[in-house]
């Protein structure tokens, strides 16, 4: 067997030595070469190990995620930036007993290899396998749940709080990347920390990204920190400085007694942080191990908040990843030799659709405008960036800045495009009610990755928008059905003198022909796919399909379906339904989204108004509990969101037998 | 006629100046004194006025607030204490034209007065009469809808970006004042302003206060600003003061350089915001109209966001609220000459029994921990942070880190009570979500002020809470009927070992009497009030009493109804609803909350999850829209939550004339 052809000029920094573990296990099926990380039984380990010892184990564990990732898919650039780091940490505190909150928690492989869960690492993010987040459930060593961003200083402090109540001293150390710094939660806390003064050190891992380039008067700030010789003085350094004034006469001592007194506490790096109440460390090498220690070491000397700056690169170690740390964000498979991922299908995905679209009606509207909350790319919005640079805005991981800055701009005469996914909007929930929706203003949420989003698992499935969004008056919420039906409730949001949201699925879309002129569709008008007596089926976006093509295997054993496409969640088509189920007096309703306060729920809401509650109803959608990570169709599957599974409900309900026709 | 003897001390900084219009008013019915309010027509008319009637003019205002709010009640303090600032910000400033943004707005009233509402003035937040917040349906001098904190810069940013396409050169001023400021939000904006580079006028309204005291690095920062010489000094003292180092060696000469380079950008107040971008001015007293004329004319001239910090003081000019600011934050009618508010019934408020209770069972656990996010007294967490300042958290306006370090700490053991207005609540949606129930942390939500707040209007409703907690997982929520069941679900939800919602309403309990050991509540479990086999009406929380003397008119009417009292909203006591409603066949639900997914909807799901669709139910509660402000039980006039309106939905409901049994 011939090993594939590696181009080792992709492993920066590593040279040659690509050549262990996981490229074996490509290259020569079953052989396994020892490493130090085979060792590593608990993190208590990383103490016998020298300094060089440790660096080994780095270049193993960066073969190990990337070997693993390209197989699993999953987050590599966050994780490759912060392998030193997560070794320095484990090396300086004691997991479980201090505890290590990872902010956002896209970087906790390293810690999970160190932690006891390397043998399981191969089913990482896979259904019934580990997850790609921290999970308390998982390990002990997991302190704190993440997904999210910005919520580990929040929750550091209240960990912080509970040790000091119980008298206790283990050290709380929330890991938090410049990017989620700008989220507000995180200020607030930063904010609230300073004032408590309780012993906490907080971790900025500033890798100039979140997962876009970070924007900001914040990130502008870590880039002087950074980069200006002067920020980057130490303490002592600057007092030094200031001892070498000599006294120069009364008058001019008098001048530099005032400034030197400023100065103190002035001419210090990391002046923002400290004027909030912490003390600064840093920057310091994220990839130099040697320095982590220390200065980690340093932060745990010190009493009160700390905050050590450490500058780290996304991708690390991997070329393909260093030069495009937005595609290796959040990535599926790849080809490790060329850092190539599997070719596509070639359809089009929801995201592309909604991209394309939002620039053909841009050109023809210029009050157009679009606002991403970091995530250009992942919310399609990249070439519209280009385009239109003046009418595009990325605030940050800000979605609550996003949706009222969106209000103001329509208060304006703007027609903003927020982008934004299901989950991530839901931090945005009382700008949407407070500052859009009860003005009555005409923003437009495109609700990306709606539904269940596969691999993440629960802090990232889409499964909550329409329970959340329906009862907030004055709202108008659209889910499409297909890729091309997106373009169409596009241009009818864009059109519509109120607040809108568009809901679609993660990934390719149907694979449909794409209207070049997509028709707008009238306000509360749901679309009847085909007629049938027996029983209606109403389905909600992307469950439309699965509800034709039962229609289709009823139709086979001679039951007759209605399928209606709801279109909109509100309002409903009322008339349509109504209908429809008073001449079926059946109707199941199907939904990819919790049923409490659902799409379901709504129907059932307007028959009980409409005094049709003697028609039948039964609604198929997520029960009442948190879905776990796994391929998005074995999800599908274990939720009964499936062909079989809505074809025998229907026969249930009809009290028809399978075999019926047969 | 006597006049009223006013005790003039309580008019600081004013002497006897309280002698004109409202005064005289109130002692001299139908006199009034004409003075400069009356001729100001719109704001432009204050171009023509010299210093001295200005002031004159901010005494007259200041007069007609207090008059006003001392008979309608309303956010005195704050008002008081912005009345020097609106009016230099409209002789500045050309309103409509430029944009000014209140944050919270609770400090509009000046501003009102001077655009074209001083004749609607006394309707002030009365039942079709003006609002206390501004609404941009009532003036176009409102630019932006405000009532909850922290919004105004993005809403700014959205508009001065509006403008920048537009070509346009209007000048957009969001108001906020240092407590808003702690909220997260404030700060994304902040980030994303000092990116942007627009023009933009921020100001800083600093009177230490959010509604109480400010807490956090922040405030800290701000109190250093107002009170240490060295931030005070202005950039153009300092460059003097470094022109004054003359040149002394070239050793020296390097040194002094290298610290020039810094000091430049370094040693100047407002270093903070200088950081992410604003050029800070002031601080400025905001009650010295001449100084504030002058900066806000200085920031108008400079390019790219300012940020121009305001030093006020809550309750300016009125003794009684500058000295308890607090109690004059928001207040009902009040006596002017002794400040003093009409005695109230003596029925203890929910508030107060939440705040007693939790009083009681701390000192039978000390893992009990409770938080606010600045509204200690009006969440009822006074006397605790008395009593327990080690376990007492008041984060400042930052409900989301709130929620999540009340996470943190129940990760901990410990069990955190997060007292919250429901409205409020609605900005920590995606941290009750995401952070404690995906994890089930045992963590308690007291959520005050739900269902009809009154006066405040729509931005402060808490009618959405059902709704948006009912679908997430693990979440456990009960409403109270009376004060005495808070106490037992207050009890109840201590002992349970997961999330938990209490709901009650705002303002005075029922008055029944007080268990001294509230008895706890098994999970789930309703209590049924009376049986009767004509229909059943389930009532949730305060609609408990309304369902209860809507029977008893029922039975007086020879109508049997069954009342239940929900207790849980979820889990639903499936057992005792199905049992009633399939004995009477018939069923209403009252709640006070919107009926889009919330109770009666549950109460629809429950029972088309078990077959029992054939149940007649009706749902009464708040229809799909925003409710106005006015007195609470005008609104429930309105929106049917009466006995009489439940009585004759019943009597319709069994087809029976409502004078059948006379």
């Amino acid at each position: 067997m011939t090993p594939v052809p590696i181009r080792r000029d992709f492993f920066t920094g590593y040279g040659c030595v690509f050549k262990t573990r996981c490229m074996y296990k490509e290259v020569m099926e079953g052989e396994i070469v020892a490493g130090i990380l085979q060792t590593i039984t608990s993190p208590r380990d990383l103490g016998n190990l020298s300094l060089r010892e440790m660096e080994q184990l780095a270049r193993e564990i960066r073969e190990e995620i990337i070997y693993t990732v390209s197989k699993n898919g999953g987050h590599l650039a966050s994780n490759l930036g912060v392998i030193e780091l997560t070794l320095a940490l484990h090396r300086v505190f004691s997991s479980p007993r201090d505890k290590l909150i990872w902010d956002v928690g896209h970087q906790c492989y390293t810690h999970k290899l160190l932690t006891q869960r390397r043998d399981q690492f191969h089913t990482l993010r896979q259904f019934g396998g580990i997850s790609g987040f921290p999970r308390p459930q998982e390990s002990e060593h997991d302190a704190f749940g993440t997904g999210h961003a910005s919520t580990s200083i929040s929750a550091g402090i209240g960990m912080a709080i509970a040790r000091d109540l119980d008298g206790e001293d283990y050290t709380v150390v929330p890991i938090i990347g410049d990017g989620a710094m700008t989220g507000g939660m995180a200020f607030e806390a930063l904010n609230h920390a300073g004032h408590l003064k309780k012993n906490l050190i907080i971790v900025l891992n500033d890798n100039e990204m979140s997962i876009s380039p970070n924007i900001g008067g914040l990130a502008c700030y870590f880039n002087r920190l950074r980069t200006d010789p002067m920020y980057y003085r130490s303490r002592d350094e600057i007092e030094q400085l200031l001892r070498k004034i000599p006294p120069i006469g009364n008058t001019i001592l008098k001048v530099m007694d005032r400034l030197k007194d400023s100065l103190k506490y002035l001419v210090v790096p990391g002046m923002l942080f400290e004027e909030l109440g912490f003390i600064y460390l840093g920057p310091v090498d994220g990839h130099d191990l040697k320095s982590l220690i220390y200065t980690l070491k340093q932060a745990k000397s010190v009493k009160g908040p700390v905050l050590v700056h450490v500058i780290t690169r996304k991708g690390k170690g991997y070329r393909p990843a260093e030069e495009d740390a937005d595609k290796f964000h959040g990535i599926t498979s790849f080809n490790v030799s060329d850092g190539k991922t599997t070719p596509s299908n070639n359809i089009l995905t929801y995201t592309e659709v909604l991209g394309k679209t939002l620039l053909e009606e841009a050109a023809k509207n210029n009050k157009i405008v679009a606002i991403t909350a970091a995530m250009s790319s992942g919310t399609g919005l990249k070439e519209f960036s280009v385009q239109y640079p003046d009418r595009f805005f990325d605030v940050g991981i800000a979605e609550q800045h996003a949706v009222t800055m969106a209000a103001g701009m329509a208060r304006r005469g703007y027609k903003p495009v927020v982008a934004i996914y299901s989950t991530f909007l839901q931090r945005a929930y009382d700008q949407i009610l407070h500052d859009v929706c009860l003005q009555n203003l005409p923003v437009v949420f495109a609700i990306d990755r709606a539904g269940l989003v596969g691999d993440d698992g629960p802090t990232h499935h889409g499964l909550f928008d329409y329970a959340y969004l329906r009862p907030i008056p004055n709202m108008t919420i659209m889910a499409a059905k297909d890729e091309d039906e997106l373009r169409s409730m596009f241009k009818t949001a864009l059109q519509h003198q109120g607040p809108c949201a568009i809901r679609y699925p993660r990934g390719a879309g149907i694979g449909v022909p794409l209207h070049k002129e997509p028709p707008v569709i009238p306000i509360g008008k749901a679309e009847v796919l085909r007629e049938g007596q027996d029983i209606v089926l109403i389905a909600a976006g992307n469950c439309t399909y699965l509800a034709e093509r039962a229609a289709q295997n009823l139709a086979s054993l001679e039951v007759r379906a209605t399928v209606i496409n709801a279109r909109f969640i509100k309002p409903l088509d009322a008339e349509c339904i109504l209908h429809y189920c008073t001449w079926t007096g059946k109707v199941i309703t199907v939904e990819e989204h919790v049923l409490g306060g659902g799409f379901g729920s709504a129907v059932l809401e307007l028959l009980n108004e409409s005094n049709a509650g003697s028609i039948k109803l039964e609604r198929i959608g997520i029960p009442d509990c948190f879905v776990e990570h796994g391929h998005s169709e074995k999800l599908r599957t274990k939720y009964g969101l499936t062909v079989d599974y809505l074809v025998s409900r229907t026969l249930n309900m009809l009290g028809v037998r399978k075999g019926r026709s047969k």
